[in-house]
């Protein structure tokens, strides 16, 4: 007996397109966010994938995201475009933005796409790798509802804020970082909870601060930053960068994203910059010395496995759980 | 007995400016190398202030810092300087276009500073923060001679990598993140050597790739970066940054800064924007934020201390061991 269901790319998007639209989703709104989760899957994270589509269409559902939203973008500065998503999707704003961020990019030398008042976005590399793919340097940041405690404090501060950054490499795909500044998403520790899993010391606290290896204790706790002190200064960086520069909700004041009528009214920070314009063999170099890094000195480099799975996506098409596929297409009603 | 000098600012930069002229630096960076000692002493950071002049004026000694070097500065794109610093110290080529940085961050809404080829610029904070007190959100990235082993790895590929992070606040002193990629700092682990103390498990592998505490192995083996694979991420961002961006050496590449006649011709990435272009309330939010978080959170908002130990030594000046001090007075001659 085969539990899955496999599903070519195109019918992938209609069936996360249209369950959105079930919900009241505009088809421009459906169709960016069906795309990111497509993206997300092919490429092998299927946490912010399909499975993730879910807390959207309960979102939608709740009215948690304005389906009908329509981003307003403005140009505080000639290099800076400002996107208030309105409480909608955070993919739409930079769909209409990326032409202007790439061709600011290569007019002024760099670009900064800056966005308030958003739903939680999904994989953050999408943004940076979207970018990375033209050529530019992209480093992108993005905050939402508080889960990761500072160092020695008990209450979360933080969202995981991650942190995303792409480099494109000639011949090949681009380097791509994409990472949370807490010691695991939150993905993982939810998966441990709904599986009765303990997870490994060092992700989270409980509820009084104490470091907890029991996933629901987690959940009602916070998530340790990856690192220590260095991990929290990032994540304080991110929540700067996301939120202090868009003027979104600071992570402390943003609802949370999985209940309630309100969202979490994130930000979102992408910088892309045209590597080129300074060095016309910048992906030469890049793609040189990647190679070294990985051939020579063991390095992992970041981006390549998502690169080989999104191809075989596009060959092979995706893979889903008849039961996922069922839950998405019970929204359709 | 007291084996410690009281010098006043003044005295202390005449004192390090004399003795890097005394070996053939040019007035201008000269005196461009003694203030950022100057502010790394006077922000309470030894480690690159005093002790670390006598790394520069063992290089000036050496050739491994043309101390006549002559900064050349470009515009490859609007909103793009990149420096050729020459073999140079990484201050001077920065001076020279701090203004210019200002001024295409207010007018564009963002800057990019990028350097190749200078010595090893101490305390990277030193760059950010200029630009946090003009107002400006500032993102820094260095790199050098290779220190960081990859996860996995037993062969240092990556200098210490810092990231450096500032951001204005109202009526206070900014944000300011610094921090390196590895464990812990370079000087750390040389000061525990010079001392015969063990330095904490995590912070270094010896030459055949094992964990070790001796400090002495660790020097003849490879730091670590902090959190794992997510901090090697990190030094990897910044060495993209940093010599991908600006056509630097790599670190792999970087001759070492304290032997041999060659400089580690490093690179070095600033990063500018204007926060008030997109909103002007921007300084007071991150007062009223950062005064939540430490107040209500017990976060700890880095750059705070700095900024007090600067107010006392511009009181009270500063204090040189006597034996450091005849070090660099030795050089004058």
């Amino acid at each position: 007996m085969n539990d899955d269901l496999s599903l070519s790319l195109d019918d992938a998007l209609v069936l996360c397109r249209e369950a959105a639209m079930a919900l009241g989703a505009s088809h421009e709104n459906a169709h960016a966010l069906a795309l990111s989760i497509i993206a997300a899957e092919a490429e092998g994270q299927p946490s912010v994938g399909f499975a993730h589509l879910i807390d959207y269409l309960d979102a939608l559902a709740a009215g948690r995201i304005a389906g009908k939203a329509e981003p307003i973008l403005t140009r505080p500065a000639p290099a800076i475009i400002l996107s208030d998503a309105g409480g909608g999707i955070a993919h739409t704003g930079f769909d209409r933005a990326f032409a202007d961020i790439v061709s600011v990019a290569h007019s002024f030398g760099l670009a900064l796409f800056v966005q308030k008042n958003a739903f939680t976005c999904g994989a953050l590399g999408f943004f940076a790798g979207r970018l990375a793919r033209e050529g530019l340097v992209a480093l992108a940041a993005t905050n939402g509802p508080a889960m990761i405690a500072p160092q020695g404090g008990t209450k979360p501060v933080y969202c995981t804020n991650p942190l995303a950054f792409g480099a494109p490499r000639e011949d090949g795909p681009p380097l791509l970082i994409d990472q949370s500044s807490s010691a695991t998403a939150f993905v993982n520790v939810r998966a441990a909870a709904e599986a009765g899993r303990p997870i490994p010391e060092g992700w989270a606290i409980d509820g009084d601060g104490r470091p907890t290896t029991d996933a629901k204790a987690a959940i009602n706790g916070a998530l340790l930053a990856f690192g220590g002190t260095r991990g929290a200064n990032i994540a304080l960086l991110v929540e700067v960068l996301a939120a202090g520069m868009s003027g979104a909700n600071w992570s402390l004041d943003a609802p949370p994203f999985d209940r309630g009528s309100e969202g979490p009214g994130t930000g979102l920070f992408v910088l892309a910059i045209d590597p080129k314009l300074v060095d016309p063999g910048f992906e030469e170099r890049m793609a040189a010395q990647s190679a070294r890094l990985a051939g020579d000195y063991g390095v992992h480099i970041p981006g390549v496995a998502k690169a080989v799975a999104r191809e075989r996506a596009a060959r092979d098409g995706l893979v889903i759980s008849k039961a996922l596929h069922r839950r998405i297409v019970d929204f359709h009603r």
